[in-house]
């Protein structure tokens, strides 16, 4: 369904539509609306209403009432344009659900303990087998090329040498490219924005498929290997997510792997936890950083929150960077190897010292840099006690190049991490800084290139605690630790000053829906009633059959109001929210009655167990498509007060909209209803969903305050 | 204010009384209610009323609806029996503080931003240099007072060795006490759960006073050099606080501390966030472990967070100490100093190895545990690579002492942190259990006194990630880090499986009103509307000055729901909430109209600033009493639209209360309006505060819940 329905442009969470109708009644007169019945919605529930002005302290010209939330329901996740749903954070209190939490007995809550923690420790050991073989498939592969290649330069068969280096890289780059373009788009880049919009509420099907986390694994192996400036670090994150993932929704249908006694986990809750957890083991696994894992994912997630073209890209770039990492090291003059080094150059094992087109005896400090594996590359710029192995020529040119390689390799198909280019372009930068600075300071060289990685990274992903955790459980070393809080704090509190995390933007590019832990200033000159967007659509509390499946076929909605009427209320109040995956359910029972009449939850106890609308995996469940109701069941009436939350979150029309964007994204919300201030109006005047908050949809609708931006 | 209305029964933040009246109109009958005049709320805009029981599957005897909140208003902080008030962390989003808010250049935000970055550097600064001078003290008094003991025992003067150590504890211990019990109770003990409290959301007079400040410091040092079983890092973790207040309110006006320039920060957000960083600072002053300091105010903050008698007891527990201290080394036997060691006994500074009773080049190893400085314990207890310097009989009986000490002095009134003692416990523990082992095991005795330690951390705070934090900065050992967070695991989960945290555990008994992160189960089968309690005092648009001064004078209440009324608006609907101390502000101003007339917001801001509404100090602020209002003046008439907060969360009284109960801690809200679900009734039911979701009221209303306990 979630699938489907992203294409039409009319698919938002819910909304509230206004058309501007004879306007009567009351005194404030303009603005102020009438009900009116709604062709869709039907039996009397549906209202055309349009909000009244007089607390916003604006006038608006009332065009702007007609429109709908047009903004896109697509984003990009990986390289992969796909359709966005949202979460559902919020636990639908409906007759259902208060049953069955009755029905819970301390055995199955203790059930359910033991099952979380299992998972986690699941989750934890195989995101640690996955980063264990990704370390050692690379380590091999990478190991095997440079192998290959400096056995070449030793012959002095310079021109081999480069065709079987670049030739290596050719392969691995253009076989990780095929998997992202042909198997899984959404696999490519970092995967941290889309784990950081899927624990801020955003799901697309793609995010954390099973598709996904393979080509993750092997195309983030091909990636490194192939000696591109990239990390796994952002892969692993995202590789621990969707193994979580995979997990906690009981496996994959698709897949053939499902466990029904994980049914407790159908929920995005519990989901959330999990790939949480997932992230966490993503770190640690990637940095053999526990601690820092945990603390990434805590400062992550806190939310609570064209093919053939793109192989060719990569193709290309991956030539750049071969050509850098081979042909920049010629304009390196050689070094004589210090004394105490027992082998130098260190052949047939990556290590520090290269000798490249050296005569014996002698190194290359720049090839000791690009032609070895990143970590390598990272462990010499970290090397302490080694002040004079590199020249300042060299560290300049080696930063320049990772700088610029890192820029455009970031774009490309493959999974690729940040940290590693980062941590690459901080080091050399660092250990240039101290080498300028030798003269007039002690400190060592090694101490710098910390101090460079340090402040690239609080630049670049501005989480502070965490970088500096990881930081310390990769040196070991927690005597620099003043030190390396006071260089992120400067790092972080100058960038903070130009632009939002890396992460941040990404996100945002993606078009991906995120909600910000603050609102906008803007926001608060308006109200809750100003952004609400239709059209709406009520369902009664007993309600015709037809009258839900074309509304369910007509719009894209996931929430309808219901509203309760005459007999079943004496004047027409809100009954709750039910969701469009529960009407599903309920009308696959096709449990109809002739009259419109109460059947109540027992009836539904009955048909259904609570599990049955427990949450199905994303793209999975009832499909519109999957009912076969006929024509005389469409006269029919349904009883949906069972299967209706009764609890929603509600703001009045007058609730300033940047508190009520603070309630949405403080609660984990889907849905917020917002319901009038004055009375004698229907009782809803819409609903609140991600899309009405995001900037471009509330300055498309007042664009004088974009010059607040 | 604060301090007296604690006082008087019926002051709770607000709240919503129900009295049975005529029952009309509606069909549902039972329970509907009529909105009456209410003599308090005067000019038609106070309401009785008695919602309905449709929605909430329960019949309850009308008796409960006339119960008003009899929840205690008083806590005991420290030591001491104080009033406690709710902080406003809201925002009160009035016409002023639009006004205001519109007003604010980017050079002002600018100078906010700056003065928050200057404020939190000075607390830092101020704590270290408290904790400094404290570890200084501390060293040298206890130093004196071992080195003392230790000269009169080598002159094999036992009594007078004893009679100086036992008097010099004793000193310092009725110094300490006189302290806490005659200048400020309130700094008695580790300070930590009024420090969570206050993150909270809940305020006392007395938790963050300058007189708490000044004793917690000096109190703090007489125990420890008393040589009590308590640490300081509670009492660090306290000061710190109070310092990030002192400054964070602009210092105090009644010891003529104040800056003008510090107005920005007059509200409680600012403040709640300066103390974090204070207790923060607290930690990395007690631990030097910065990161874990964060961290701790981290997952502690996470919120949105009789005299002589005293005395006496505090003597008789020192002098019980000093027995234990002094007493038990005469049962362990003397060992041969290590050869390694150049001189042994350490004579004339606290070090590893006490002579004690011993004959030369042999040492008491009790008397090296128990005649120590705890932080010197502690070291001995880590050294690793001194297997055999403690025999299992000399572990046994220091365990169980430090244990049985531990527990009886942390009741007493003298500032005590409860870390030390329980590292104490579980390092000797620790080290027990590796000294059983020893055979079997080759791994190093101090390693297990580390995990010992982390277990009996973990088992006691609950707090994994920052006690394992701390544990690495202070062993700056990060390869064991693995096995401690198992260890942490274990111990954390074990202990949840049987109680609650240690922290926690004392907030409840201090009777602190804290809003746990999760509603309680029994929640889920109420609804808002069956806990709000009376009475419920409402003001009109446009209220008489006669009605709020005797609304205020008569009830405690912090919150009043504003209700438009004719002919402000065509039927009765919510304006929006008032503040008490705003209304007195407001009152002060005394610019009343002989009429009921809209005066606007333009007469208030020619009038007032928005500064002078900034929330004042815990306990200042304008009273009651301040306000000379005569007779002509209570029959005028004032226009409280101006200070109004026009956008109140509020939920439908038909709300789960534990989904209300997630919102109001979430959001950490004072007040929660509750609004009706039918239409043609007051637009106001009640309001919901902190009291409101205590277990106490809730099942003091349903017994029948108890057994869900």
């Amino acid at each position: 369904m979630e699938g489907r329905e992203g294409k039409d442009i009319e698919n938002n969470e819910g909304g509230a539509m206004a058309m501007p109708v004879a306007v009567g009644g009351e005194e404030e007169g303009e603005g102020r609306g009438v009900m009116e019945r709604n062709g869709v919605g039907g039996g009397g529930s549906g209202f055309f209403y349009e909000e009244e002005d007089k607390e916003m302290g604006m006038r608006e010209p009332l065009l702007r009432r007609r429109t709908m939330n047009t903004t896109s329901q697509l984003a990009i996740v990986g390289a992969n344009v796909s359709p966005i749903e949202s979460l559902d954070y919020e636990i639908v209190e409906n007759d259902l659900y208060k049953q069955d939490w009755r029905s819970r007995r301390k055995v199955q809550i203790f059930q359910y303990v033991v099952l979380k923690w299992t998972l986690a420790l699941l989750i934890g050991l195989g995101t640690g087998l996955v980063g264990f073989f990704n370390n050692l498939a690379v380590e091999n592969i990478a190991g095997f090329k440079l192998l290959l290649t400096n056995n070449l330069m030793l012959k002095e068969r310079y021109r081999e040498a480069f065709l079987a280096y670049a030739g290596c890289n050719l392969v691995l780059a253009a076989a990780a490219a095929a998997l992202c373009a042909y198997v899984a788009p959404a696999a490519a880049g970092s995967g941290i924005p889309e784990v950081k919009a899927y624990l801020n509420g955003v799901d697309a099907h793609s995010i954390l498929a099973p598709s996904t986390l393979f080509v993750k694994i092997f195309g983030s192996i091909g990636g490194v290997a192939a000696g591109f400036v990239l990390g796994k670090e952002g892969p692993m994150v995202h590789t621990g997510a969707c193994i979580a993932n995979l997990l906690g929704q009981g496996g994959s249908r698709k897949y053939h792997l499902t466990w029904t006694w994980l049914r407790y986990f159908k929920n995005d809750r519990d989901r959330r936890d999990l790939i949480t957890c997932g992230a966490a083991a993503g770190v640690a696994a990637a940095f053999r950083a526990p601690v820092g894992g945990v603390l990434f994912a805590l400062e992550e997630a806190a939310s609570w929150k064209g093919a053939p073209f793109k192989i060719l890209l990569t193709v290309t770039i991956s030539l750049l960077t071969s050509c850098c990492s081979y042909g920049l090291p010629w304009l390196a003059k050689c070094t004589r190897c210090p004394l105490d080094l027992d082998q130098c150059p260190t052949i047939g094992r990556s290590g520090n010292f290269k000798n490249f087109q050296c005569p014996p005896g002698h190194y290359n400090d720049l090839a000791s840099l690009f032609l070895n594996t990143n970590d390598d590359a990272i462990r010499n710029l970290f090397s302490s006690g080694t002040d004079n192995e590199f020249y300042i020529s060299t560290l300049f040119v080696f930063f320049a190049a990772i700088y610029f390689l890192g820029i455009v390799t970031y774009g490309i198909a493959v999974p690729s991490g940040l940290f590693i280019p980062v941590i690459l372009a901080g080091a050399s930068y660092g250990r240039l800084v101290g080498t300028i600075l030798g003269p007039m300071c002690a400190l060592d060289k090694g101490l710098f290139a910390l101090l460079g990685a340090a402040s690239f990274l609080g630049g670049t992903m501005r989480m502070t605690v965490s970088v500096c955790v990881i930081l310390l459980e990769l040196t070991n070393d927690l005597l620099m630790l003043p030190l390396v809080m006071l260089v992120l704090l400067v790092s972080k509190t100058v960038a903070d000053s130009f632009n939002r995390g890396v992460y941040d933007q990404i996100v945002t590019m993606k078009g991906l829906p995120y909600m910000e832990a603050h609102a906008e200033p803007y926001m608060r000159n308006l109200v809750a009633g100003d952004v609400v967007s239709g059209p709406l659509i009520t369902f009664s509390g007993v309600e015709k059959v037809g009258n839900i499946v074309h509304a369910l076929r007509l719009t894209g909605h996931n929430g309808f109001p219901v509203v309760d009427e005459p007999p079943f209320s004496d004047a027409p109040e809100l009954c709750g929210l039910v969701l469009r995956s529960h009407l599903l359910v309920l009308l696959k029972g096709r449990r109809f009655t002739k009259d419109r009449v109460l059947t109540g939850p027992a009836e539904v106890f009955r048909r259904f167990g609570a599990f049955d609308f427990a949450k199905a995996g994303s793209g999975k469940g009832v499909k519109l498509q999957d009912l076969d109701i006929n024509g005389e069941e469409m006269e029919m009436y349904v009883d949906i007060h069972p299967i209706t939350n009764r609890s929603p979150y509600t703001v009045v029309e007058t609730m300033s909209l940047a508190k009520a964007a603070v309630l949405f994204r403080e609660l984990g919300l889907r849905h917020l209803c917002v319901v009038p201030k004055t009375p004698g109006r229907p009782p809803i005047v819409g609903i609140l969903t991600r899309h009405d908050f995001m900037p471009e949809h509330i300055l498309g609708l007042f664009p004088q305050f974009k010059h607040h931006m």
